[in-house]
């Protein structure tokens, strides 16, 4: 049984390992792969308007922000960005978030929800956000650097929460 | 003869006013339509990378910021955001700026630009991007929040600096 909850500070401590192996192998975020925790407790903890945490028996299994994406005319439309442990892959806990998140949106008042930058490599997590309902609305040629393949695309998914 | 040179802080005293126009029309920029000046000062002025006016005869008609779009795998993708006095539409203070933010873009080792979030209303900029180079690669639904016309799309615009 997965349980959601918001965030508070000291379950970075739990989050910190996965973050730095998801962030440092650079295949994933648009985050600098050096990123030290401070950085990353201020990216994942601080700026963003949430931070939920999805536990099982006391064990951070994954973490997700939800933020405004764009600010006076674009404020309607939230960002998330989710990580899972490396451990806790395959049981769910990505979809259970995203579930999760556009729900916490709609109760904020959100009409829409937006990937800026989905890496064209990463096809799990595509793949998951279709299933979920997200749209590829746009291709960005070569914007992202991966580390192995080179300069790949990326997308742009979006979904109407008010359907 | 417009001239196009790096601008220094006290350069705000004359982009305030033209910056104030346009960001409370709400029709064109995702910034708060009752932003600050001190606000505004450091949106455009402190966090981008660079900032640069357009200038004749000392008297500033327009600016622009220059900065990374993406960090990490994202930053060799730059982002720009152009605006221009009402008083001097129709002078190519707007193609200048943005030749010259090109230009510069490269100098500073970009490899390409996005501007990501132009409103679908605004279609003499969009005309003006077309024309500079720029493809529309995204269309946001819904995502642009118009003061007149409700609700309207806006285009992800990107272009190779490498071509």
């Amino acid at each position: 049984m997965i349980t959601i909850r918001e965030a508070d500070t000291k379950d970075f401590e739990q989050i910190w390992p996965f973050f730095h192996v998801i962030v440092a192998a650079g295949t994933t975020y648009a985050y600098p792969t050096e990123m030290t925790k401070q950085e990353a407790i201020n990216t994942w903890m601080v700026l963003p308007e949430k931070t939920y945490v999805a536990e099982h028996e006391g064990e951070i299994l994954g973490s997700y922000y939800l933020k405004t994406n764009m600010s006076g005319p674009g404020s309607h439309v939230c960002n998330c960005g989710y990580m899972v442990s490396d451990s806790a892959r395959g049981k769910g806990v990505a979809t259970a978030m995203c579930e999760h998140s556009q729900e916490q949106a709609r109760q904020l008042g959100y009409r829409a929800m937006q990937f800026n930058f989905v890496a064209s490599t990463n096809t799990g997590a595509i793949r998951l956000w279709e299933k979920l309902g997200f749209e590829k609305v746009g291709r960005l040629p070569g914007a992202f650097k991966h580390p192995q393949e080179g300069y790949v695309d990326a997308f742009v998914m979006f979904k109407d929460l008010m359907g």
